[in-house]
């Protein structure tokens, strides 16, 4: 038996997010059934973690176990040759039989993209959240400084999470500008709870509107507090960038 | 009688180049139609120059008449109202009754993306080119530096252009890499003829692949001498991203 650990890239735009569910194109069904298709075999398809309907992912990270010998390199042409062109595996490599992209990851990494200015881009328009209004960058930056460190995220996360604690490490959380009006929020965590990188980008936007003070957004990360301001970016500005293991 | 002047963004996929003809869905035809709407008046929307089939623009310049009064930043949302999404108004302007996009255009600028890696982009596959080969890159450079200056580059024109001349001034031409493995040419003319900037790209290509040398690049560049690696780049990576017109 071998393990393979693919690295996937895909365009979430037609797709009802990473997880198999009935009935529905998923990321995941459709690896799965290319990968039967190659191995002839029944295939369970661990991730890395899910991503919600409409998500981007330069990076995801999932591994499968089958007693196929087709080399990794053969593999990764043979799934490119059969998936559809909005997910890619960019490589396929042999893992140790115990390793799980799932518990073996030790951190992620996110970004958020939103277009400030005052119309919508043709190019970009399912890669970015567009933003008409004026934001004070300044106040966003600051308030993102607060993210930093380990906080329970309860307020942060989507009801109907089935887990044990709502505690992570934020170990990096900042936005920048680029030139043409972009706005990028770059977060890596230990871990993200269901829906947690939309809840703090839309709350964030809400400081950058002026909706929220900095000071309650520590409060709503320091104290947990509940606020009608705590609200979720909409899912096409999202990319999973990066998943890291140990080496 | 008003001259209104739009900057214009559009994602080339789903048409058939910018120049209306018969029966086919081009990005001159959909402006027209949204402007008679508004308008209420027959529009003819005169271009900077045609882009192909596929080929993007982030910033391409047309102008048009009309007796309308209503004001630029409502023409801007209502267009955009009644444009798909891979079609944008970035503004409008009201200029001078003789502003003519083409003709009073004193350079452009594109710019070709190329993906370099084994495997496809799932999130830009129609926005580079993916060449899987590997390239030098060194060597694309120095052959761009041979483009600079006046030329006459009927080699690198497609057949059926109805011009005086096939000469042009190259102003700047360079080729960048990008953390990304996105290599990115940056071409600046007084004027491009049809199907010039693709054949360029696509005849470097050959340099970067070792088809040809760089002295040959030269002589085709200097001599205008045809050649079997005169080949066209696809129009998917070429972006029109810039007009320029005396203040």
């Amino acid at each position: 038996m071998r393990n393979i650990k693919l690295f996937i890239e895909y365009d979430g735009t037609n797709y009802h997010g990473w997880q198999r569910q009935p009935k529905l194109d998923t990321v995941q069904l459709l690896l799965e059934t290319a990968i039967q298709e190659i191995t002839k075999e029944k295939a369970t398809l661990l991730g890395s973690g899910r991503t919600d309907s409409g998500v981007h992912a330069l990076q995801q990270i999932a591994n499968f176990k089958t007693s196929s010998e087709i080399n990794t390199e053969k593999m990764t042409k043979a799934l490119n040759s059969m998936l559809p062109g909005d997910i890619v595996i960019i490589k396929s490599e042999e893992v140790e039989l115990n390793f799980h992209s799932q518990y073996d990851s030790q951190s992620k990494t996110y970004i958020y993209k939103i277009l400030n200015r005052s119309s919508h881009s043709a190019i970009n328009r399912k890669r970015v959240w567009h933003i008409p209004y004026q934001l004070n960058f300044e106040k966003m930056q600051n308030a993102a400084k607060y993210l930093i460190g380990e906080h329970d995220f309860k307020v942060f996360s989507k009801t109907g999470s089935s887990i044990k604690t709502t505690v992570r490490n934020i170990h990096k959380a900042s936005f920048h500008k680029n030139s043409d009006e972009i706005i990028e929020f770059n977060i890596q965590a230990n871990g993200f709870l269901k829906g947690m990188v939309r809840l703090i980008v839309g709350t964030i936007v809400n400081v950058g509107k002026g909706k929220l003070t900095e000071t309650e957004f520590k409060h709503i990360i320091c104290k947990g507090q509940k606020h009608k301001y705590i609200k979720s970016a909409p899912p096409h500005g999202l990319y999973l960038v990066k998943v890291d293991y140990h080496s």
